[in-house]
């Protein structure tokens, strides 16, 4: 007898999906299409020649060490130089608050794990992460969107969702918001400290692109503004309601999946615990040559390297939707990051220019991918990162003319 | 406020704890303890040279590709590689039904994810591979455990624990348990396999050492005698209720994590969704130096190699063994694997016995570790694997001593 598996699924099994990035990417792989549609990184800025010298160094220093099983919390190393760096804005952690996963949509999933239950709901922004929702949707949970606008999420809004939801955390993406383009601004971020302080909510901060800032002035991550009024800071140790994760993706390259997160010492242990269930350990060998490519201060650099392409492609996108958009489509101005943010004229629908899009060879995301519950089908993100500017400035004018299609077939 | 965390975990969460095993390679970590404990493969065979000279040729020949992101699926020539692999034992299958985990653990992680819910049981090996406890315990499975014997699973006593507890999988781990040490006997296979297909339950095989046989004779696969039975070999393709995994930790390098699983491809899709919402994908730049290693003929040359060391240390255990334990002791005879399992005289506690053994500057992992029910108090696994065979004899040595004090203290 050969059954079928659908029925042996379990419950939280059903709710899964093919992220509907990773379905645009199979499709717009075709070399003759503009795609502003995957969250890339720009590949030509990858440090292939220093991770080259990095994987012989480690391996002649290292040794069969570097091959070998290592301990679920991350090579210390590592762990120590993410201390280091992360003070410099303001984090006051020590390796023992620190666990490096396989890519920070690990460390979202080891929240997920650790933290949720059937039905939990999730305060998230809407729009949001499209890999959180897949992640938290795996166990289960309901989420409670909170609109954006220009500064972030509308924390005003966030009290009544409490009171009427009971939300076992808070999900934020404070910078250079995926899929958004905007970033939450320090007022909202000390509100939103005080309202999760005051009915005991845990804040799980979702920092990818923070140090991609490439125009305006920083603004402390939220698990700073929450430390700073526990006291701990002062006392030097990382305590309260928040966990911080962020990646070496975006500032190092995504094929190494190297993430971590930033958790109070006894939420760590319990994170370790899941983590050492999923894989018992991130990549140890990946590990050590990520530590060896950045030990010296390389990423300084590098990071300004990068900061400096991505602000040129997103003034070759913003001028270029400036000059072939119609004026009824409203765009997001970031100031750093990877996205940004299209809203497209009332009634038009993102999946139905999408097919429009792709005849003109130009891709991006439709809108509906970054919501929980269905929403922004009049919406759309593109990505300037991946792209040389004159191939934006060409996109965009074949998405104008996609957008332009669809105005008309609708008069 | 700062609140407490505990009473924010999820259920799942509650059960989750950390690996005996890991625990005590942190003990076990002093120079001057020779460990019989880790399930470490030897590193002195890790083919350090050839990893060296595969990052080189992938970062010059691949570029930047190997260090962006890439499909959940892996890396299709990797996936190429294990079906052709796998072919060799009589698996037939296409790149569809093969998905690349984060180590063999993820592996059992994704089907825990994929098909348990609460309270969902699973038939177990008593004793049976820690790892699968931690990972099916995070979703919170209970356990129907069969004993073993020098056959292997004692297939006679499944049916019965089929009608009793309706199990949503059976787990076993057919080649050189781990920690038993034994071989799930031909006969037996067939049996259980009779069984699973009678009854509609589907069988997870974990299969990390069936390369490593050093004695004796082959004995196919789960997955193949279940296909053959089913008329799918002949058709050429994967089907039936027989999920397989294996990995390259022990033939390759740990330290890279790369593990695979085979499944029908309706099962497959499942499994990579759930993959998306946990890791993305395994690291891009792992998968591409594994395979630029192996990809000419070098595995089978290295797992001569491997078996060759194993069987020596093997012998030197089994003669140690033999020299310096108490009449009383009794322990398995591996025809492959790392592992050998030792039934100590009834009474003694593996626990205390620890004690000593620290004393006596030796180390194994405690039985009770293995059983999904806290037994196994009278048990201990050893590992031959990791040490050179001149360690093996003064380690058992060692341990004899620790025991003969154990048998004096109890008398």
């Amino acid at each position: 007898m050969t059954t079928s598996w659908e029925y042996r699924y379990a419950q939280r099994a059903k709710g899964m999906q093919s992220s509907v990035i990773r379905e645009i990417l199979k499709v717009t792989s075709r070399p003759d299409v503009i795609s502003l549609a995957g969250g890339m990184p720009a590949p030509e800025l990858f440090p292939l020649e220093e991770v080259e010298e990095a994987c012989v160094r480690v391996l002649r220093k290292v040794g069969s060490n570097a091959l070998q099983y290592s301990i679920s919390e991350g090579y210390i190393p590592l762990r120590e130089f993410i201390v280091e760096k992360m003070s410099r804005y303001g984090i006051v952690a020590s390796v023992d608050n620190v666990l490096i996963t396989s890519g920070s949509q690990q460390a979202l999933d080891l929240v997920g794990k650790v933290l949720l239950d059937p039905g939990d709901v999730i305060i998230v922004e809407a729009p949001t992460y499209v890999g959180a929702i897949q992640a938290f949707t795996a166990y289960q949970a309901s989420y409670a969107s909170v609109p954006l606008d220009d500064q972030g999420m509308m924390v005003d809004l966030v009290e009544e969702k409490i009171i009427e939801t009971h939300p076992k955390f808070i999900y934020v993406l404070p910078n250079f918001h995926n899929p958004g383009g905007v970033t939450l601004s320090q007022e909202r971020r000390e509100r939103l400290v005080s309202l999760a302080r005051q009915y005991g909510v845990p804040l799980v901060e979702d920092d990818p692109y923070g140090e991609l800032r490439f125009e305006g002035e920083h603004i402390p991550p939220i698990v700073v503004i929450d430390a700073t009024r526990n006291g701990d800071r002062a006392a030097g140790y990382f305590k309260g309601d928040v966990i911080y994760m962020s990646t070496f993706s975006k500032t190092l390259a995504p094929g190494l999946r190297l993430g971590w997160i930033v958790a109070p010492v006894e939420v760590l242990k319990k994170l370790v615990q899941a983590k050492q269930g999923s894989d018992l350990h991130t990549g140890t060998f990946s590990q050590m040559v990520a530590y060896e490519v950045i030990a010296d201060g390389f990423l300084e650099e590098h990071v300004r390297e990068i900061r400096e392409t991505y602000r040129q492609r997103r003034d070759a996108m913003l001028a270029a939707l400036e000059r072939y958009f119609p004026e009824e489509v409203t765009w997001t101005r970031p100031e750093g990051g990877l996205f940004l943010w299209v809203k497209l004229p009332e009634g038009m629908d993102c999946q139905e220019l999408m097919e429009e899009a792709i005849e003109q060879k130009v891709a991006f995301v439709p809108g509906t991918a970054f919501y929980a519950d269905g929403r922004g089908r009049d919406t759309l993100r593109l990505t300037f990162a991946s792209c040389p500017t004159e191939m934006i400035d060409e996109g965009i004018q074949r998405l104008a003319k996609a957008i332009g299609r669809r105005i008309r077939k609708a008069a």
